[in-house]
């Protein structure tokens, strides 16, 4: 019998909160039946869904709280103010030992700040960055920042691109994974201060990670690169156009599929074979965005994910722990900070 | 008949030129007879390609460049240098009244600093920006900027959102534009400063223009607002991005119809519902940016288009001589000048 994992849950976040939270645990057990959870959230709106639920029941703890993060909330008084919320409780479990890694569907601005203060950076990173799995022509990439931070500057990018490189080799099990940085164009005068300092610092003849040098927006799909590195605004616009590019495409595919009676029969045929790729191109598949740079396990779930989507993003937190993900990213980041490359003005001398 | 209208074309410009840029001037002319075209380029690479193509021939003045713009030339070096280039002589067609449109496929940066030096700005109007259609669920949006100006303040932004009015207003025939400024989440509080500012300002009482608020990437698909608004960087990496997910999308559709042999079967079926699918997604049916802001009509093909995104690019030029578009905007941005609210600092008196 494999070794028990604990996973803390919000299970007041997201927008159909608590019944998808319950619902998404519940269905994440099929997958991963060693996992036990630590509810966090209002029992009397829990104990009813529980009831209904007789797996979960058995493998789950409530911890009863009636505060909770609203989606309005600035971060800086969900974090003053929310102590007893059901986030920063679950997160608390986290930093305290009791679980081995929290996931919330709540606001995504709150979550960074209370895990940043109760969980703590890893040495060498300034602040978390929101990364996850995109599609891909060749398989799967890892994309960030997605949203944590706004402005960036070079060294956050760089960092971004270290944490990324450590998260392919940890996670993704490549051993010399590719990195790119977002860009207008791919020659190196093209892009803004911060996208062309940081490529600098990457170029340089003593970088620690394998640099393919600047992409353009259509190499996220093509999967040019294993880790894409930009800015949180660029990356947060990049994968909802992403989203809603896949929707559109669906919504006309199954308006073709409608549009006359041959069309109809041809369905019937290709029936199988479509839902194959539906599936392959599932956002819910893509489901849990990874908090990286903390000391301790943290996923965001969409806000409007369903039970699916949240059951992906609780089997992300999984698989972080399965790969002693923390451990690793510590290391390696270790690893690349002693071979990297003097500041640039002395490499120069 | 119709009148006449003369499109300028820089034949060297794009990966495949010379032979795309004529070819796809052939094809435009089935569907504008009335056009007629200068061409200006390397008349050794042109006239054999011609001599296959007579309709066009009976169409076209050759005017004879050996110098060219390379896609690696920096835009002020182009400007300074580029003066008897294919590029730059086509804009000068345009520049003193022998044309009524330029349509080039070569280096985007030169393209923008030679527009602007040889065409000028309309009044009201620091810089141009690039502008491109969106097929929606909804329909079409227009977005800007596409990538001319990659570090935009909210003064930027807001002359982005009364462009776009205007080019709706005139061009889609809309009454009431719906204008969008792209951020990371609809509330007022996201984003950075000049999203905010350029919110604001936008939001006052007497703002010209229907503004709706911030939406984010997957609101472009889905039609959310007529006019999308965001920053050269940004909105680059959102249109690359789109496109790449469309391509993704299809190829894994074309990969699923191989599946199996019902698989195979259903596609005959359906083999015209899904071409007309495949039509409406085409991105070379919304190939064609065009140079808004400037005083004069500017359009920018993609440089890898083939023959018929290309023939697409010409009829942007065309559609927007026949609505007048130059005028329009003119009168568009005067009128929304006029209405214009005060600083915010003496409203707030």
């Amino acid at each position: 019998m494999s070794a028990r994992i604990t996973i803390a849950l919000d299970v007041m976040g997201g927008d159909q909160a608590p019944r998808m939270v319950l619902k998404g645990a519940e269905k994440s057990l099929k997958r991963y039946p060693q996992v036990n959870f630590l509810l966090f959230g209002d029992e009397t709106k829990i104990m009813p869904l529980l009831g209904k639920m007789p797996r979960l029941t058995a493998r789950a703890q409530v911890h009863h709280t009636n505060d909770l993060v609203t989606n309005e909330a600035k971060p800086s008084v969900a974090l003053r103010t929310g102590r007893r919320s059901s986030m920063r409780l679950a997160i608390d479990a986290v930093a305290d030992g009791r679980a081995d890694g929290i996931v919330s569907a709540g606001n995504t601005g709150a979550l960074m700040a209370m895990a940043k203060f109760a969980l703590k950076m890893l040495p060498g990173i300034d602040r978390p960055a929101i990364a996850s799995f995109f599609p891909t022509q060749r398989g799967e990439s890892v994309m960030l920042d997605l949203g944590a931070n706004i402005d960036c500057d070079a060294d956050n990018l760089v960092q971004f691109a270290l944490m990324g490189d450590a998260f392919a080799r940890s996670v993704l099990g490549l051993t010399q994974p590719t990195v790119g940085i977002l860009n207008v164009g791919s020659e190196d005068l093209k892009g803004h201060e911060a996208v062309r300092a940081a490529a600098t610092q990457l170029r340089a003849e003593h970088s620690p990670v394998k640099f393919h040098g600047f992409i353009e927006g259509n190499d996220i799909a093509a999967g040019t690169v294993d880790v894409i590195v930009t800015d949180g605004f660029t990356g947060n616009v990049a994968l909802k156009t992403a989203e809603g590019t896949a929707r559109l495409f669906s919504d006309f595919l199954r308006a073709a599929f409608k549009h006359s009676l041959l069309a109809r029969i041809g369905y019937l045929f290709a029936a199988d074979a479509l839902k194959k790729m539906r599936e392959r191109m599932d956002p819910r598949r893509y489901n849990g965005a990874m908090l990286l740079g903390l000391n301790g396990i943290a996923v965001k779930s969409h806000g409007g994910a369903d039970a699916l989507g949240f059951a992906n993003a609780i089997g992300v937190a999984v698989d972080m722990k399965l790969n002693g993900f923390v451990d690793q990213i510590r290391d390696e980041i270790a690893r690349l900070h002693a071979i990297q490359m003097p500041p640039p003005q002395t490499a120069a001398l």
